[in-house]
């Protein structure tokens, strides 16, 4: 454990500067009048007993664990709108090769799980100067909408109580309800759509 | 606006300490390991030119506008499921008389506006100690599900951009997805309910 | 250990709202463009380990140490000169039974300890809203000098790497170091005074 | 000032990356249970008056405003012993090529102003990544003891107040209080040296 403590610092210096960084992509677009793609941040570095857990499960020899479990550091980024998230990709591969590299990405939002899970996941390289010289570390950062992300909360919440073995009939429930946060996204869509074609309308008028 | 500037300062403390102590109530209960109905909260002050435009739009005379218009300082708390918004209601119904005083209550809930808003408003007054003194201002309290606020930044910024003056197509738009967002609220409710009677199950089980 | 960390949670609630509620002030007098008595406050919950020692240390009860040990809540305040302790210390007594309630007042100001120790405590009462209702807790506000702040932050170290059992030696030292930390709030003390002057001066001339 | 707004946006980012960079290093050292050479750290952007001011002041033209003023963003380290600025130091220098590039270097420590000040700054050039792409700024980093800062802020204060025209005897008045400030840096010290050899002799003796 002790061992552990340390071995997480620069995973918890990662997180600060992500979250900084990413809401300083947010603070920028609002202080030019913007409209950002960002709605907020978050960020988090797995329990030592999560991490540990997640090694057994998956059969990941202990010295092997900062290679291959990826969200030891995870950054989380909501969005109003489904079309933010491919903004908000786009800022991202932007900074590949600068200030992070990306290792790879799963596109959740296309290709849903059967959980009814919805989210687009960034792995990348992150360079962290520590105390001790320079170390790389992976993290992952997940791109959502809000309700993405409500119904991805309770999913957690849910998995935790019953250990990751789920009844059913809750199974069940909560596809019923991503179905549900799914269609709320669609309708919102709409609505941004509506919003920006009527905007184009107005400039059009205004122009002639 | 110079003046503006100074009027505003204490409803600015009030929002900093409500901010401050109802995000406790998050903490508190997370550290005890106990479901929080509480997810985040956020606060903000009205901004000048919207009090005085509000209060134009009301014929609120501007030396009543303190007496009159009381969502200057206003709190909004989220909540993972509707029920816990009535927990949250009695928190702060449990501190009427301490440290705030509850002047009255509005049920957007059970009541839901024509546009598809929904939120439980409680309106209070609190004391700030100023470095000039005491100051009792009015405060509004939004307690809302996590999809309720979803709804509600959406329309508040199409509000905005059209002025309040919404076209009826947009506000049959809205309508729909304050419908899908209601719906979401509703399979969300049904797992907590699933979730919490398979416990109640267990512990039955458990004791016979 | 497990109780402990509950019997805390108010005591860490009483310092997040009382840190709040002094550094408005200090932003209080900034929004005003006048000079603020405050510089910056800090606030910390002693200590489990510490909290035990101490009590182990004086003879108190495990059960009387709510009432016995008035700092577990520690909120320190810091003033540019030591004329603003006093002026802090009044902003102090303003509140006085409306949000805190003074218990008593320590002047280790005029009564430097021996080791050379100075700064202004103040025990307060302060009642914290819980989840679980009201509870009164003690706290203790020391108010001093960024000097005074200095070499108390050197001595603490001190003290703690010789387990209160400072070398004599080395007890000469600090004392030196407090003399010189003294001169320092002397001279600086000497520039307020003279710049006051001078714009009183100045004022004069301009009025005739 | 509308258009210094934007021009603004990279600094105020930059920033806070550097804020949340060195207060990590803080922190890692006290999660290592090990002493931190930082004690804390502070950051602002220049205020846009006080930019033009000095650009007028030296002669600057508008367009070399952002080459030529090297202190649009200011990094504030504090340390509690002389020693550390030193290692401060050598933890940017370790950094040098990687995440920022060090421009130059100015020793008032070694070499005090005239007025008293004393501080070791160094210039760095800092890449920020913004949502329009990759911009390089410079900032200055000022690194000082709790003393030195203590003292630099009451002569801000005062050339503020006297718009750097400070009358003789308030700077003689300064002088003795940069003195003051100096004899405590080296008591300070000199604690600082006593305590590391008696933890020294104590290990000696520990191992024969």
């Amino acid at each position: 454990m002790r061992q552990w403590k340390n071995i997480l610092i620069p995973y918890e210096q990662a997180i600060g500067e992500l979250k900084v960084k990413f809401k300083a992509i947010r603070a920028e677009y609002r202080k030019r009048n913007e409209y950002s793609p960002i709605e907020f941040v978050t960020g988090r570095v797995k329990r030592v007993s999560s991490i540990i857990e997640k090694a057994k499960k998956y059969g990941i020899d202990e010295k092997n664990i900062e290679q291959e479990i990826e969200d030891i550091a995870g950054i989380r980024i909501m969005c109003q709108f489904e079309d933010d998230i491919y903004r908000v990709l786009e800022l991202i591969k932007a900074r590949d090769g600068k200030d992070l590299t990306i290792v790879y990405e799963k596109d959740y939002i296309n290709n849903q799980k059967d959980s009814g899970y919805r989210s687009y996941h960034v792995i990348i390289r992150y360079p962290v100067q520590t105390a001790y010289g320079e170390k790389n570390i992976l993290a992952e950062i997940q791109i959502r909408t809000l309700a993405m992300n409500f119904w991805a909360t309770i999913e957690h919440s849910v998995n935790y109580k019953y250990k990751n073995d789920i009844p059913e009939n809750i199974k069940l429930r909560l596809k019923k309800s991503a179905e549900a946060a799914h269609r709320l996204d669609e309708e919102m869509l709409k609505i941004r759509d509506e919003v920006i074609n009527a905007q184009k309308l107005f400039e059009l008028k205004s122009n002639t």
